[in-house]
This record gives C-alpha cells, structure tokens and sequence, in this order.
C-alpha cells in the first residue's frame, strides 16, 4: 500500500478481480477445507505422502502447451524470467509430478506414491461455472506397472469420495481399460486411426444419444432434431452390434460377470485379452480391499482423454439426479477421473515409467456434495457479539468475549463506531447465535442480557405488531453472569 | 503430457525448478498445515472469517509496485492479458484485501474482519533461505478506529502463537504507536523528515549496536569495524539522550509502568499524548482479556515499515537463543509484526478507512517451533508395508492393509516388482513402522509375521555380526492374525 494522499472518490482505480479470477468467503472456503482434510487423511492411510510443488514450471518442462514466441500465452500463463527463460503458472498438477520425479527419481523410495492440492491456472476464456485459478487434488503411484496399483487408486478415490461427505450409493467409479477397446477396435475390423476415433467419440456418447444414436453414429450418421447431419464411423451393422454389445457389457452385472461379458464380445485378440487379465487382477485387489460393484465396477463405455491413457481408465460419477438453473432433473455426471498412463518422466529422461493416478477438482466435489445434501457448512453462523455502547466499559466486554472463546464459542466486541441499534444489525449480517449485553445496572448486578438471535430471526417473521414485539422482546433474557457459558452453549445446540 | 516417442537419455528438456521455487515434501508441509490449523481455529474463535482472493490482481489495484512499459516484472511477477491490461500476482495479502473491500465495501458487515492465508509472489533475487513463492498468514480488521482493534489482534496473535505451539514464556508481542515516535520527534526538536527517517533508523538498530552505537548514529556518525563511516542524524546531546531514554522506557517494566515513564519523556506535545492514550487503551483491553506483560508488553523502540503505519505498531518477537549454521547462538527475532494503517481503501474510492492488521510467515514461525525444540511433525513416519511376493495372493495382501487402514494406521502392499530384500529396503527408507509377511505357511496357519522396523534400526547399530542378526532376526514375530493391529498398535505407541 502507498500512502498516497487522499483523492476525491472515483479518481483511483476500479476495485475489480481479473477476469476469471474469484474471491471466496468462508462458507465455501470450510467445505473445501473439510474436503481436502477428508481426503487428506484417507490418502494418507493408504501411504500417500504429501508433495507441493512451486507454482511456476519452466515451460519447456510443461510439455504440452509449449508456449512459442508469437503466443507465449496460449493456454497458460506464461512470463520470461529475467535469464529470458520462458515459466508458465501450472495449468495441472500432473506436470509438476513428471518434473519432481524426473528430478529426484534416483533418491525417492518406489514406487512413488504422492498426493498433492492447490490451485492450477488456465488461461483460457472464462465463462459461468470457469474459472482461470481452480483447486485440484491428485494422487499418483509412479512407478508401477502392476493393476494392483490402479485398483488400489480406484478404492482410495471410492473412500476419498466417501469420506468427503458422498453417501455410499452416491457415486460410484466406473472403470475401464484402453486396451479393451483397442481390442475391440481389431474385433471388429476397425481399420485406422481416425475411425477408431470415430468410433470412440460415438460411444461417448452413450449417455446422451443412447443406443441407437450411437448406434447411427457408428454406421454411416445422424440427423440430429436440428437438422444437421454428423458423418458416422462407416462401421457396418455386424461391427456396430459388437461394439454395442461391448459398452451394453456392464448392465446390472456384478465385476466378474461384466468381464465374462466382455471376454465374449472382445474374442481374443492380444491386446484385449491383456485388457481383460488387468481388469481381473483390479477385480481381485478391490474384492481383497472389500470394494464391492456398488462402488467400483467395471463400464466398457467410459473413454475419457483420447490420447492421454494407456491402460486401466476409471471414472468417478455422482448417482444422484439434480437440479439445473432451469428446475429439471439433470445427472450431475463426473466429478473426477484417471487411470494409467505410462509417459510420465520419458520428456526428460527418455524412460518410460508407468504410473496411474486420480484427480478431482475441488468445489466440483463440493458442489457434488450440496446436490447430495451433504453441505455440512450449510450452518455456518457468526460468532457471538458483545454490544458495546459504554467507551469506558471496553476492558469488561473484552472479559466476557475472552470467557466465551476460552469456551472454545466464537466471540467478539463490536468495534465500529455506531449505536446500538446498529450494532444489533451487525450481528444479525454476521448470523450471530446470540448478542450479549453488559449494561450498567447487568455490571451492578452481576449478570449479563442475553439476546438469542437464532430464535428472533424465527420469531421475527411472526409478530408483526411492533409495540408487541418490543414488549415481547422475544429471546431475550438476563442471567447471572457465570451462566453465560452455558447459556450461550443451550442457544447454540437448539 | 504428450505422448511422444521414448527419446534416448538426456535429449529431453533438463527436470528442474525456477529459481526461487522449492518443492516441499510432506513433513515441512505437515508442520505447515499444523500451525494453519491452530490458528485459523484462534482466529474463527475472535470473529474472523476467512477470505481467499484470486492468485492475480489488476497492477493498477497494487500500488506500490505498478509495473512500467520498460519493467513489467520489477518487484512482481506480471503479465499482460488478453484485452491488454496488466496484471500480476500478489505479493503480499493486504493489497487483495484493499480491493476486495473496496469492491464490497458497501454490502460488508462493518467493521470487517477476515484471515486469509496463502501463497505470495515476489519477483526478486533469490538467495539461501529466500524464496520467490512463500506462505503468509494475515488477520486483519477493517473499519475501526478504535486501539481495541489493535488490542485484539495483538492478542488475538498471540494467542495464535501459543495454539501453534510456542509455549507460554517464549515469545511475546512487543508494541509501539507510530504517534510516540512523533511525538518524541517533536520533544526531540527534530526538524525535517529526513531527520526524522535517520533517527528513526537509528532506532532501529538498538538490537544490534546497543545504546551507545545508536547514541552515534543519532548525533555526528559512526565508524563501524570495518573502517566505513555512517553520516548521523545530526541531533545535539540532549536531544540523543531523550530519544535514548524513550528507547529504554520498556525495560524490565510492566505496561503501566512503560507509560508512566514515556509520559515523561515524551512531553506534551498533542501527537504524542494521542498515541499514549491509544495504547492505554490497549493496555486495559488486553488486561480485559487476561494477556499480561508477559505475552504483549510495550516497547518504544520497535520502529517498522517507516513509511506504512499511522498508529500502533507491533512485532512478535522469539525470545529463545537459537543456535546459526555457525554453531553460534543467536537471536532468533522476529516471526511476524503488524500494526494500524488507515489508507486501505483510499486509493480506490478516496475515502480514507481506519485497518490494523498482523502478518506472519508460515515457514518463519515453522523454524521458530524448531528452534524452540517444538516440531511436532519430526516423529512423522512412513505407512506399514505389507511385502509381495506372490503375484497370486494380492488379494490376501490388500485385505491385510485394508484392515489395517480400516483401524486407522497408514498402511499400503509393496508395489514394485522387486524382491523381498528391495522390499525391506523400501519400507526402511518410507521409515516405515513395520513390515508385515503373508506368506504360504502364514496363510496356512491363519497367521502374519511382523516385524518392527523401528527396533530393527535400533539394534541394527549394535549387532555387528551379520550370522548373529540373521539368526536373532531382531524384532521379528509371527503372531495370529486376529492379532495384527493390535501388535501394530505396541509398535506406534512404542
């Protein structure tokens, strides 16, 4: 801050946050903090250690978005430093892990097993619900290539979400295996890349269309309710019912019947017999960890990032319906993802090292949590005020507000400069339990007046005749001051 | 990640961080967690809400460190974006705060008080112990005129250093008012601000040259060891004395006492009777909340940022000798400091609004709990291992770590591929409590073998024969299974 002199109002900048960018105040800063110290804890029984990384990475360590000269700024955010080096903010946190364990990867014990949280950044067009700055939590296994380590990944997520506040039956992972649909892409003759892509964009979009969209899609297109066409695959029908079957494999089965399901429908080429030995060895670690298909099964329709995974893929999905702006019941869908992908360190160091990890975004896990009703934050109140009205009486209200917090019950003295009446509205904008009065005749007295706020805010919305509720002064009450603790304490378990 | 090809060693970009940038591993950031803990918990029981603003702020909203065309990057970390308009990231927690309620000033419950705590970014020379990324924690009040806001925050930090893990007696908050110092400028017959600005820095080296160094430095000079002559402030004998024995009004006296010997010295000059008044004021209102001397005394050569403060300013100081790199003993110092400033908002709306606030290093006061022999986190250890050895029983492994995470205890199954010596290594390096066996005959007999890492690594500096540890296998038994985590259990709490 400058000391600048004061200047006529408007004369200075607009107070305004960057595009983007957002504050958040403390209810939703407790929901996320009590996510994170959930999920922490589980992550942490499960042999997880805890990594933070800087905030800046060079940019030619980030990989993907690359920045060149004419868009430095593409994607990320992107400065020179002053060596003229180009670093760019994190825009994931997945990068940061490549670059640490590329670094240390002769000293950390492995497999390496990391969670991290913390803000990443995107420089990207913001919009509703997008922002530029949001908080990811990821936990990842590097070096290990067995399916053990994605099914411990899938149970510590499942038990993440569920120590997070997500009732069991609420979501579910659903989890996949590329190299089932690589193996289904041979079984049903698919012949290149871009129709294997094409291929997984329809199934994709299962959700949506259902099975005979995708099934148009598959083939040779769809006319969509606007009259726009999309070109199909070109599958004939005979591979198109085969991958149908192949994404219908799931239905009500439990793991092992989806996966004698899937062996039918896959025949045996390598790389689907491969696919199917992993998930089985996932299958028998889960059913070792006591994860039953209610929380983890197998959904031969879940894709995810097209060029990113190279094994075991999974997806967490919250069960429940919602509500949109509109009033209709919407599936809420996804709230976070992984799986296995085995390029982690090779940018630096030319080694392939397997790995598989899991991340959510933050606040899409607690928005999660508001739509299952689970927002244990929704009750955040104040904390309880002392009313000060006499300048010369501050050193006893600082008394009461100190016994209330040794109580462990937030507390404070009103410290602005208006009266009484505004005070009490004050404590009402702060959804105070409770205002505390020490007035003359309470000091003479020994006791204190107690105003129950909660039950005025009720109360207030049924008396309408304002000389009887001055004469009510409902919740109100004067007590001798050693009950005030206990007093306060009845008000705030009502 | 992209996925390209695998490149041969070393052809990729080099794995490391910019300058200036750190990773944490889980123990630092363990203790970190810790002390937010503690004291957001003091800081919500005083009425303080939390605040979190986003990473970047407009460079006109920052003030003091406007990036120029030709120095965008001076002092801060800054870009360009999209629509031309420069921002950068916050370098400290005050100016997001300045904005944030300029923004809201009008729908905020006045006065305002939130924490906020976080990274900042300063965009300066790197050097040992000096990062460009660190952690601050603030409180501040927005709104109040009133020394008890001052009176709150210093105790409401000091009662944050206790909850944090400072015992009583080994830190205290030391407190001045901008307004003595003026006052004392006036006594002294100072006549300019330069004056003002040397006596003042000579102020502030009282802790390191003692009285008679600054007794110098406030007449004609001084000559320090080295042969360089310092240029004094140029004040006569008499007037050096009376700054000199303000200086010293503090010691080994109660706050009374303090103020009863400033009034002396000090005169009457209105500024100066002002800021006694202010911190007579503290004084009862931290008498009222039961912080005697002991934990916030006043101190009239505490002097601080020069240019910033209006009113009463404090420091929390480490009293406990810590020891250097050196193997020297030395003042610890500092761990954080505050005060009243009343420009907060003024730069955006011209209105001048009285704040006071206190600041401290996450990582500063993280060293101060070492120091004072206080690391909580220095016993933190590694999850039991459960080794694997047969592909087939993976399963059997998980439920046994599954058991163990169900009871509580951090435990995971090795997921390597290496052999059961590797797998001891590994256990032993993640400091590993214990290491449990499940092998044929075990599972046969419906039993584990455990063995207790921590008395391995105990006695495995006594034994030095290598038959002889083989043949004891120290701190190794095979114990029913029914019997594992209460045995797991000895082993922690041993």
């Amino acid at each position: 801050m400058t000391t600048e002199p004061t200047r006529p109002k408007s004369s200075g900048p607009e107070a305004r946050a960057p595009r983007g960018f957002v504050d958040r105040r403390a209810r939703d800063l407790a929901a996320e903090r009590a996510i994170l110290d959930a999920v922490s804890a589980v992550y942490e029984r499960y042999g997880f250690e805890r990594l933070e990384t800087g905030a800046f990475e060079y940019a030619d360590a980030l990989g993907k978005f690359l920045p060149d000269a004419d868009r430095p700024n593409e994607g990320v955010f992107a400065l020179q430093d002053d060596d003229e080096q180009w670093m760019a903010l994190r825009y994931d946190l997945t990068a940061p892990l490549a670059r640490f364990a590329a670094q240390n990867w002769e000293t950390l014990a492995k497999p390496f097993r990391r969670y991290a949280y913390g803000p990443v950044w995107r420089n990207e067009k913001p919009g509703p619900g997008r922002f530029r700055e949001f908080v990811q939590c990821d936990a990842d296994t590097v070096g290990s290539a067995r399916p053990e380590a994605d099914a411990e990944i899938i149970a510590m997520a499942a038990d993440g979400l569920l120590a997070a506040g997500l009732p069991a039956g609420t979501a579910v992972l659903k989890i996949n295996n590329r190299k089932l649909l690589n193996g289904l892409m041979t079984a049903a003759g698919v012949a290149d890349e871009g129709q294997k892509l094409a291929v997984l964009r329809a199934v994709d979009k299962l959700d949506r269309l259902g099975p005979d969209g995708v099934h148009l899609l598959l083939g040779e297109g769809r006319l969509d309710e606007s009259g726009a066409f999309t070109k199909g695959a070109g599958l004939g029908a005979q591979a198109a019912e085969r991958v149908l079957a192949f994404t219908a494999a799931a239905a009500g089965g439990d793991r092992a019947a989806t996966l004698a399901t899937l062996a039918g429908v896959i025949g045996g080429s390598a790389e689907g017999d491969e696919g199917l030995a992993e998930l089985a060895a996932i299958d028998a670690a889960l059913t070792g960890l006591g994860v039953g298909a209610d929380r983890a099964a197998f959904d031969p329709s879940v894709v995810r990032g097209l060029e990113y995974y190279t094994g075991a893929v999974f997806e967490a999905e919250l069960l429940l319906p919602t509500i949109d702006e509109k009033g209709q019941a919407v599936r809420f869908g996804s709230v976070g993802g992984g799986g296995r992908y085995d390029d982690l360190v090779a940018r630096f160091t030319g080694e392939r090292t397997p790995a598989t990890g899991f991340s959510f975004g933050v606040s899409r896990l607690a928005a999660a949590l508001r739509a299952a009703g689970r927002d244990l934050t929704a009750q955040a109140r104040g904390p309880v005020v002392v009313i000060a009205f006499d300048q010369t009486r501050m050193a006893d209200y600082f008394a009461v507000a100190g016994e209330l917090r040794a109580a462990g019950i937030a507390a404070e003295v009103y410290l602005g400069a208006s009266g009484m009446k505004a005070q009490m509205k004050y404590a009402d904008r702060r959804l105070s339990p409770a205002a505390v009065i020490v007035g003359e005749d309470e000091l003479a007295a020994g006791t204190v007046t107690l105003k129950d706020l909660d039950l005025g805010r009720e109360l207030s919305s049924k008396v309408t005749d304002n000389a009887a509720w001055r004469e009510q002064r409902p919740g109100q009450q004067t007590i001798p001051r050693g009950e005030l603790v206990a007093a306060v304490r009845t008000i705030l378990e009502a």
